[in-house]
């Protein structure tokens, strides 16, 4: 045998990606066994709350886009002898675009993403600078394999995190380099700590190549005020660092009195204020999977880059060309995300209504279940702010703690563990993303239109009851 | 700045991939030029014959598999107030299919994969074995990725080989160890040349881990027989190796005389013949971007493996849970390519003709260009067998080559840049999938319906001419 447990490649072995790990695969164990009609379990389903994806749950896709993509499919149903009927079934505007799609298939997404780039920032954005991906993901792989000449790289990552980029650092042999979030300020980004993690990394001779921002944060929320940013900006060009923004949730806020801001905004504003300085490189990751489009099924998401020269670009577009050709139904969906129907258009105040009715919903359930968490004993929960989970602190007893390290769990995942087993509730445990030591969380999405909270309140009393 | 020639990660610096590589890009400029209306350009068009996508030329989508998609992409056609005009628009048959899919969508993929499989084979095949991905290439990486442990790794492969696997070998640092197609029995492999190619890289202390085999090839199309299959099973036993077959040409077979036969199939029968033995790993590739199907832009595919312990098997889920989520509409088209209208179906008879149809195009375009290159002075090409692609050989003058020394290009790179200024076709040099040393070849689609030979002929002519 070539391919066993020890002759595997190591690299593989050390990535940890708790999203789908163990638990989960228990989860969808369980719902099997629910689905064959096994009768002693003590909950009906299983409630997959590791996961963000909207559309798992009752969040239904964007009416108009599905046309387009639907009609693009197929395109027989914008023939002549099919037209009369076709226009029974779909609006004037995706018959229109879908005909504007198939005569530019090969043109669009960049075109478009640029264009909704520069109306979001006020900023010029330019179609060679963008990269067509299949999501975000591909894209931090595709820009992490780029900078990890060696394996004494290091990229800063924010503690807590999401998972994929420590684990696409270890496949490729780079150093992760911690830095702390404040969960004490709303999990905002220190730069004192951020300063402390650097020189901590030099001091062991590790050669720091980038920065890792998630803005809004996975698995926090927080959404990045602009000094903060420009913070970031400021020790990034005295670093000499690349910034990864990854900014998949920016449509996904949910106080009134946040904005999102990207950082291709702030850094440009700063290279306009100061002619010459912050000539900072940086990656720009969007994501047809998340906001309120949520479509994670089709793949498809974009990276811009700022700042880099076309020697380097030739080699981004040649490792996109061997690995990672984004699928067209993704490219077609990066550009009905970015360029969506017209105060004017036939489908607006549909599309209008059913993004409104998302937002809504999606803001309404966070703010549910953090109440629920503000209402169990012992659990710590920040304002909600974006993406699409709550990431509450949870003390755990000593009685629980001890249980979960003779059988050899950390207490966040025997937590976790319990809460399954009992409630059908699947998170995800907070060692998977990273926590400061001796503190214990769980990362739940709040898409579920279930009785989540009361699951969890349930579970909560009756662990505590069980082991304080 | 941080990503700069000098510091880009080098494995990417080596990696090479001339399917899209510079006359590709020299190609679009021109494409460009031609749409803006340059007028000293001595052609109209350009023809794409260096990527095998055959819906860039006229083959059209199947259409039983566009309706599908196109009704699972938008379900609200299968509603009450919609079914009736859905009706009209749809057959029956693709409208249950979209129902099922719709309810089944998580597990569709892998259970009709492992059905094909078995159908085709007349060996089991289980869904847990299938790993659907984004492409075979996304496949490949995966497996490489895992394989490599070390920068002493060594992967045998093809010469001339499909540069993915070299490019990739590259990227996660491992050592291509090249065994010799035989061109003079069209292409064909031979077991005494990989043996000595396997001691040769042993002697420099290289690890050698797996063989990689194209079946049918590519550049060259060679069908390999059951005889060639069952040498290489037993090659790879006694040299404890694991086998990659990559059969994403399993359909596109053009000689009557001439069957596929899976790696999967050998090696089972073996095993049953001889109980105890051949016990190899084999992960074994397929995609719906070849074939008839040819859907190149859905990204779907899988891999199968056989031989595989839970362990490696859960490691590879981490992997493809880490990077490469297959995209759904791809997963679709693997449910529907191996699992077609069936014989009493309303759409059977239209799925049939449209594939029988692309089959007689494609075989009918190979024998056309095969003829065009007998003609030509100093061109030999190889029996049509399967793929999608010629690779004749052209012996190229010696004043030519000088003139394509003097430009630091090797002589069939020139070669194919003149043909490209010349005539507008664009087709890859051997050298990008390698070649025995002082031959010159060139890969070239047949699945243009342009009059791709004339402009061939008319070029080759003068170029013979000229350099004589």
């Amino acid at each position: 045998m070539v391919l066993t447990e020890s002759s595997i490649n190591p690299s593989i072995l050390k990535a940890h990606y708790g999203i789908r790990g163990e638990i989960y695969i228990k989860a969808e164990k369980i719902r099997k066994k629910l689905e064959e009609g096994v009768e002693d379990i003590p909950f009906r389903d299983i409630i997959c709350a590791n996961i963000g994806n909207p559309q798992k749950f009752d969040h239904k896709p964007i009416t108009f886009f599905r046309q387009v993509l639907s009609l693009v499919e197929y395109p027989d149903l914008l023939e002549k002898h099919n037209i009369e009927n076709t226009k029974k079934l779909f609006p004037k505007d995706a018959i229109n675009r879908a005909k504007i799609l198939l005569n530019n298939i090969e043109k669009v997404g960049a075109y478009s993403a640029s264009q909704g780039v520069e109306n979001r920032d006020g900023h010029p954005s330019s179609p060679d600078d963008i990269f067509l991906t299949a999501g975000a993901s591909s894209a931090a792989m595709l820009i992490l394999q780029m900078l990890i000449s060696h394996n004494n790289i290091g990229i800063m990552v924010p503690i807590p995190q999401y998972p994929l980029y420590s684990a696409v650092i270890s496949l490729f042999n780079g150093k992760p380099v911690l830095y702390y979030l404040e969960e004490d300020n709303n999990w905002s980004m220190d730069i004192i700590s951020i300063e402390n993690a650097f020189e901590e990394a030099e001091k062991n001779k590790i050669q720091v190549k980038a920065i890792v921002v998630i803005n809004p944060g996975n698995p926090t929320g927080a959404c990045l005020t602009r000094d903060i940013i420009e913070s970031i900006v400021k020790f990034s060009e005295k670093r000499d660092l690349l910034i990864i923004a990854d900014e998949v949730y920016q449509e996904n806020i949910y106080d009134d009195d946040l904005k999102f801001i990207s950082f291709k905004k702030v850094l440009r504003d700063l290279q306009l204020q100061y002619p010459g300085r912050y000539n900072v490189q940086l990656v720009s990751l969007h994501s047809v999977s998340k906001g309120t489009i949520g479509e994670c099924g089709i793949r498809g998401g974009y990276l811009e880059l700022t700042g880099f020269d076309d020697f380097v670009k030739f080699q981004l577009y040649k490792l996109v060309s061997i690995s990672l050709c984004p699928p067209v139904p993704g490219q077609i969906m990066v550009d009905l995300m970015v360029n969506p129907p017209k105060k004017n258009d036939e489908s607006y105040k549909i599309y209008k209504k059913e993004m409104n009715y998302i937002k809504e919903v999606l803001k309404e359930r966070a703010k549910r279940l953090k109440k629920a968490f503000d209402e169990m004993e012992g659990v710590e929960c920040r304002k909600v702010q974006g993406s699409m989970y709550l990431f509450p602190r949870i003390d755990i007893p000593k009685k629980a703690i001890l249980e979960a390290r003779s059988l050899n769990k950390s207490p966040d995942e025997f937590y976790c563990i319990k809460l399954l087993e009992t409630t059908g509730v699947c998170v995800v445990p907070g060692s998977s993303f990273g926590q400061v030591q001796g503190t214990y969380h769980f990362r739940t999405t709040f898409l579920s239109d279930g009785n989540i909270d009361e699951r969890l309140m349930y579970f909560h009393k009756q662990f505590i009851d069980q082991y304080r």
